[in-house]
């Protein structure tokens, strides 16, 4: 079992409960990582569901959650043949902190698209592509030692004090830990990169509000490439979309976050 | 008071619970229209808010709507100074129908975007836009007497049997009692297109399983711009993205649906 699978483990307690042990190497400076949670989450989702996949996930995030133990609570409010619906809640010494609805249905490993947009931006080869530093340790940045990012050049020039002036955020992504891309590892991909606005000149914590993913195909072995953008910053709020293609070129993940502009 | 007022009028029977009238004035062929049962329960979340707008709504169509009475149940799950959270249940007949998470919070009105992106398609002016025929009696698509739509023409090509070949609508909004937009409205807007995959040679039935939609500004008085597409059609689902631009040129609703293909 690899360290995400582990950090990720949810273990029935009853026909509504599942413990998950929070692991403290997907925290982001303390919080833990929003991917990560949803992931924590759907793996309880999906085991109590008739269906094998998160297709839809929307979560609001209501407190900042920690390393330690947890419980999901989920609920079942449709079971279709096609599809369920869950109400999943993650809940950290007796209060909420994350909610979701959660679609699942069975996907086929073989579909072909019917229709297929590309990519919304090109990336360079991965070899013209850079990384970040490695973060301080007392950043409690652990979060990057679990995956590797290569980023698109430009939109990191943040780092020197170059931004590109637009939200926009691109990478190749993978875990650290060789393991194969899956529904999981999807749900921390949407959630992992630093957020769009860095890029267009603001710092700080920003705060995910409400994130929502749809798994739109079951990704094949290798790298990921994730493209982040965002369209409109105005009012302390930004959107934040992430779309996410495996190494056979297919639209794997699309998801938009909205979430509040850091104060830093 | 307006019809669409009226018919999206949520009613405080105590705490947690509100009373709706779905009215057949928004049907899509039996089924009631999914912006506008959104907008109803909205209505519901903001009067039990201590905040004034729905900045996000992520909604789960569970079963269909029919026109009659309905209940709204509403449970506050987070209070917070910038924003609250609301789960919303629309009950028919004892059974849930639409289940949602909603974040409430009070938008500045005199906001000014820190960094905006223009729209993702351009419009022909309104006079070069199109209508589509009235729907037969007998269709029970008497949602399109309550709003008004100017389509750009290539995208309503399919009716002519000349799909674009690409999921994409676009058209010009508004009701078609005379009424200025504000939040529910656009929860109306976001959904009133027929499905972008039309665009794609398509037919049928396309049943919206989740759509999120965040609220970014308050919209001006005047039409509204409503830009549909959609990335991806593979095994059975599709996606469908919707801008919403104000007569001020801004950006005011964000939306993303994943539905199931039609089988018309």
């Amino acid at each position: 079992m690899t360290k995400f699978d582990e950090a990720t483990r949810a273990i029935r307690v009853d026909d509504q409960t599942y413990d998950v042990c929070l692991d403290n190497g997907f925290s982001i400076g303390g919080p833990l990582n929003g991917g990560y949670l949803m992931a924590a989450m759907l793996r309880a989702v999906v085991d109590e569901s008739p269906h094998e996949h998160p297709v839809s996930t929307s979560a609001q995030f209501l407190r900042v959650a920690r390393p330690g133990a947890a419980r999901v609570r989920v609920e079942r409010i449709k079971t279709g043949r096609t599809a369920a619906v869950s109400r999943a809640t993650l809940i950290q010494e007796g209060q909420a902190v994350v909610e979701a609805l959660v679609t699942t249905a069975t996907l086929d490993p073989d579909a072909v698209p019917v229709w297929s947009d590309g990519p919304s931006a090109r990336m360079p080869e991965p070899d013209e592509c850079v990384r970040l530093p490695d973060p301080k340790p007392e950043s409690g940045l652990t979060l990057n030692h679990q995956i590797e990012l290569r980023f698109d050049p430009p939109t990191v020039g943040w780092l020197k004090g170059e931004p590109t002036g637009r939200p926009e955020m691109r990478a190749y992504f993978r875990l650290a830990e060789p393991q194969d891309p899956d529904p999981y590892v999807l749900a921390l991909a949407v959630d992992a990169m630093p957020p769009v606005v860095f890029s267009a000149g603001m710092r700080g914590w920003a705060p995910t509000v409400e994130l929502t993913w749809h798994l739109r195909a079951l990704p094949a072995p290798g790298w990921l490439t994730v493209i982040g953008s965002g369209r409109l910053i105005s009012d302390g709020w930004f959107d934040e979309e992430v779309e996410v293609w495996d190494s056979a070129g297919r639209l794997v993940a699309q998801s938009r976050q909205l979430a509040r502009l850091g104060r830093g």
